[in-house]
């Protein structure tokens, strides 16, 4: 029943916002007059005001309204009505505190795992896997847990960034880091690149965009998958 | 009383683990014989052995004996007894994680105000700050806490790193993730580069190295200051 796409994120270099991925969220939300915006993330800091207005404004090209959560005095029930629900990118740490201050876990779970579609690009995408523990944000607020939706059975990695060749930075690569995770996790990690999605239908997790994604499993070395791979056997 | 070096990183690009401070620390060390280390940042994941036995080769070259804190039965005791403590860099979430569990916060933050010298690097600085919420690292583990050993009245952001031209990269730059801490939290950062440490003697904090250093204020325009600046003002 389960239908998501998990998206790197919401903004390629030199495009605007959502406009690469804006042909297929068209189909995707077919069912959806109005889509069910969650803007706890909040990057750079905006207001969930301001920021729901870009997602306004970008959805408007595809004849959707939107709908900020925070303008529900019962957000529980509001993602309970949703004909679809967003989750925008900026702070993984923010969006998650947010979520569990206003005990909305429980009821995002139900309502995805029912059947209601769902797109998160970056932050919103993080919370997808099992645990926020592969997020690149600033842990700038203490959450009550790293715990996520767990709605796919690994980890997601986006924004997933290569080595830097000739760099003279010593601070570790995102691979580094991925593989330090592994020290205290098991689960698989899914390096999502910059216009890169998975698209999650019923039992199925498949990769979508150009590029390939990175995969990294606990004691095994890392490797790529390409566009088009189904990756439901992954855990 | 108080005696710290707080080092963005502990190795530059092109040259051995402490090379560059190795002189300075001679000097800041004159007093220890032994240096009680701690390596629960564990970089890629090494074992405490394994690190101790990294920190033991490079202080072996200004004569230091180096002892890891995991060989103690009591480490708290081992604490209060140190001549001297290095806390090397790592992963921050599991170093805060294994502190608080081993009971070490207090006991650290009582032998440093107390002049025990201490030295820290890169996660072993952010611990010096009022909390880890301006780390660069990957949440891999999930500490009890974001309070840090506050022997300074802010954050570090060891491993600054200035805004990169022409890329094509989405992720946030290291200046926007501090930004948006700032919406969340009041107290200064310094965002230190690799190369720049602070020595902090008693009532005054100083920029050493050959590099500025980015001052991150609540409310007011990032500024640089220069290496010999007194920074015992911010808070």
């Amino acid at each position: 029943m389960k239908n998501i796409i998990i998206a790197s994120t919401s903004t390629i270099h030199g495009s605007g916002y959502l406009d690469y991925i804006l042909d297929d969220l068209k189909t995707f939300f077919k069912n959806a007059n109005t889509i069910l915006f969650i803007p706890y993330a909040r990057p750079s800091g905006i207001s969930h005001d301001d920021y729901t207005k870009i997602v306004s404004e970008a959805f408007s090209e595809i004849d959707k309204k939107i709908k900020g959560v925070h303008e529900f005095e019962n957000p529980i029930e509001a993602i309970k009505n949703a004909d679809a629900i967003f989750v925008g990118g900026g702070n993984t740490f923010v969006l998650t505190y947010q979520l569990y201050k206003n005990n909305l876990i429980d009821a995002l779970k139900t309502a995805i795992n029912n059947g209601t579609p769902y797109l998160g690009t970056s932050a919103g995408s993080n919370i997808c896997g099992l645990t926020i523990k592969t997020t690149n944000d600033m842990p700038i607020v203490y959450p009550p847990s790293f715990n996520a939706l767990a709605l796919v059975p690994f980890n997601i990695n986006p924004h997933y960034l290569d080595p830097v060749s000739g760099t003279k930075h010593m601070g570790e690569t995102r691979e580094t880091r991925i593989k330090e995770f592994h020290n205290f996790n098991t689960q698989p990690v899914i390096g999502l690149r910059e216009g890169s999605w998975l698209k999650v239908k019923s039992g199925s997790i498949v990769l979508k965009g150009t590029l390939t994604a990175r995969i990294f499993e606990y004691n095994k070395t890392p490797y790529e998958v390409e566009s088009g791979t189904e990756l439901n056997t992954l855990k």
